[in-house]
């Protein structure tokens, strides 16, 4: 070949190599698994959207600087999707009238967003998205928390290394408008400063919030708000919606007898569309994960930009990388294994025919096996066996086959005995 | 909102709605499980590639008019994947000497070519791609062929409706050169003649060979071709290196007793990599479905690209599209159903709690349990249930709280009986 291409994938992007991908699916599976327990539903959409769609509502900066958009080869301003709830509220808004309220639903996909690849980030990322359609009131947030808490205890997660931090936008609005009394201009600015309180540390974020233009009295207001708890919420539950809502919630949350749930007032969420209840997962039991493992929010409003009435929702989005970095942190994956349960070793190329048929049998009887194809070194065919952690080998020669019998051979104690097929197979079933 | 979005899907994409995510999960559990039963291992590649990559070595088609291809907001040259086979090579290129062979892998992933959408073509389509490397002989076609009779077997699909045609591009070379003797841009262009001869009509198709200045005798050497069998290949076997594996592949496969296979010398395969074997799967049962069901074949040379030796390699890739549209015509796709097992009203608000709880125990015991979350008409909330299929409905109110039982209703059958909760954990799950 003329020129020689380099094998390293895309720039913030990973190839997934079959023991990377058991990880993948352990975290996948166990998020279907619960899903599918608490009867989510599951859906897709395209990897592409028109560019409009985040334009729309999204935060600035997914629609401005970490969007992948162009144009297609017929003109159409297209971009791979960021995140996944703009194409969700277009599929709602498409087929509101024929959908059965409440909607439960859940997906697993890739996203895109231009960033500079880091701990925790990179440019191609998979999210679990579960949401929940037309239920108006705090149950939407109680199932949701539920469902977030049963994964976690599904991974085996110890209780005092994670905590869903919740607040309510309707409070930070209680904040600029009622207390702080802020130009729309400053909300915003003060708003992102806030989301990024921990990162800033007090001193930066002090800095920040007097360059933009707030006096003595308002920054010692905002530090405050930032220090309030539920108790400091009851005093103004009758002034503030936010607090209200955010009292019924834990209220209720503590009859259910939910755990590791805390209010957080700095939680904000960058996205534009967020109404009411916001929340965040973090790693509390270690310095390694400092970022968010999951996030969502109520957005009741988000069908409104396709022109139809709103519809209350409540979803969060999982992504995969934090959490494979906070389960790796708490040694909370199990060791990973082959899928295949049986190896066939080939002495002989005479034998392939043979040797096929068994494992044809082994097969329908739903037991996953693999056959060695070419006749190389026994040695190198257990080796490969051992390497691949297949728990069985089944070694068939001229002697079994006349004798009409298998030799079953225990990977793990060694241990091999002359059987039927029948005995083997009840053998490697039980 | 200023500007109403459509909420119709990018042009040549669908929204998968959870009904026909359903469907589609059936196929890809069935693409899946026969896939680990037979030793094959899940990866996974990035959904983005450096554009390069396929300019090396896709077919012309692909390169040039399909591709998703743009510039990153960094300036690289990038394009989303119009196939798996280039991205697995770069993979398993970049590891080469750490990886055991033979490895036999799959992946199911979704893909983009700029195309006209129509029947059994969207522009964005799932593949399944399977793919053995490191086996030079027959027997990784062998393993391959039985894998993909194994699925349509677990399909339950029709031994009549469904046929392997098998070809080798050694065999088209001997016509080319041979026979033909054509020049090299000739053959391109009558290599793609004969992979749309089926298309075209034989009027049509001898038209374009004229057109391409082929001779009258060459003409009828090319028609006597494309009627040749098995008995035929004999002839030349030993002048045609095609024509000899084609014989050995078939006999092989013979003695494995493989059906639902045959050599047709029409199959050509656009993409430019093949070496060997080629392959691709029609519907012979129906005229529904003119379009190949998958395609693959044997590219040795492909890890050239990356100045890598050459590595054996047979594979293939399987549409999601074809695939639906075939099973659809014969009925193949089970009456969807939910996963969910057990819906729980909720007559008043101040229950919650209670059936939260109760929700709670089964699905500790993996019972996938629906519980409602707002108080509505009982009448709608049976109704919801019914609607969505599910097959258990657990009633719970004052009475039976009080008598520590629960009311469990089978929704086929009408029939309604009073158990305690075990009992009903038991009846359920058996």
């Amino acid at each position: 070949m003329e020129t020689k291409l380099q094998t390293t994938p895309y720039k913030g992007t990973t190839d997934t190599y079959p023991q990377d991908m058991l990880v993948r699916n352990f975290m996948f599976n166990t998020w279907t698994s619960v899903a599918k327990r608490f009867g989510f539903e599951e859906y897709d959409t395209p990897l592409i959207e028109e560019t409009t769609l985040y334009i729309a509502k999204s935060g600035d900066e997914i629609a401005s600087t970490q969007l992948y958009n162009f144009t297609d080869k017929g003109g159409r301003e297209i971009a791979i999707r960021p995140e996944m709830t703009p194409s969700l509220a277009r599929m709602i808004a498409a087929k509101k009238n024929e959908l059965t309220l409440p909607l439960k639903w859940f997906n697993i996909g890739k996203y895109y967003r231009y960033e500079k690849p880091q701990k925790g980030r990179r440019r191609e990322f998979v999210q679990l998205n579960v949401d929940i359609f037309g239920v108006p009131t705090l149950e939407a947030e109680l199932e949701i928390f539920q469902y977030i808490l049963a994964v976690m205890e599904e991974f085996k997660a110890p209780k005092e290394t994670y905590e869903l931090r919740v607040n309510n936008r309707y409070l930070l609005n209680y904040l600029f408008e009622d207390i702080l009394k802020l130009s729309d201009e400053k909300k915003g600015k003060v708003g992102r400063a806030i989301d990024n309180y921990t990162k800033l540390g007090r001193e930066a974020f002090i800095e920040y919030l007097k360059e933009l233009e707030l006096n003595d009295k308002q920054v010692e207001q905002v530090l405050e708000f930032l220090k309030w708890t539920l108790e400091d919420l009851k005093k103004i539950a009758d002034k503030s919606e936010g607090a209200a809502q955010l009292l019924e919630l834990f209220a209720k949350a503590k009859e259910l007898g939910l755990t590791n749930i805390r209010f957080e007032p700095s939680i904000m969420r960058g996205l534009l569309y967020y109404t009411g209840t916001v929340i965040e997962m973090f790693d509390i039991g270690s310095k390694d994960n400092p970022r968010a493992l999951l996030g969502g929010g109520r957005y009741d409003d988000l069908l409104t930009i396709f022109g139809e009435e709103k519809l209350p929702a409540f979803g969060f989005a999982w992504g995969d990388i934090v959490l494979e970095d906070y389960l790796k942190t708490y040694n909370l994956i199990p060791t990973t294994k082959t899928d295949t349960k049986v190896f066939l070793p080939l002495f002989d190329t005479k034998l392939y025919t043979y040797i096929q048929g068994i494992a044809k049998q082994l097969r329908e009887k739903g037991i996953n096996t693999e056959a060695q194809m070419t006749a190389i070194k026994f040695g190198n065919q257990l080796k490969y066996a051992s390497k691949k952690n297949i728990p069985w080998v089944m070694i068939i020669g001229d002697d079994e086959i006349n004798a009409k019998k298998v030799q079953l051979k225990n990977m793990a104690t060694g241990e091999q005995n002359l059987v039927t097929l029948e005995e083997a197979m009840k053998i490697i079933n039980s």
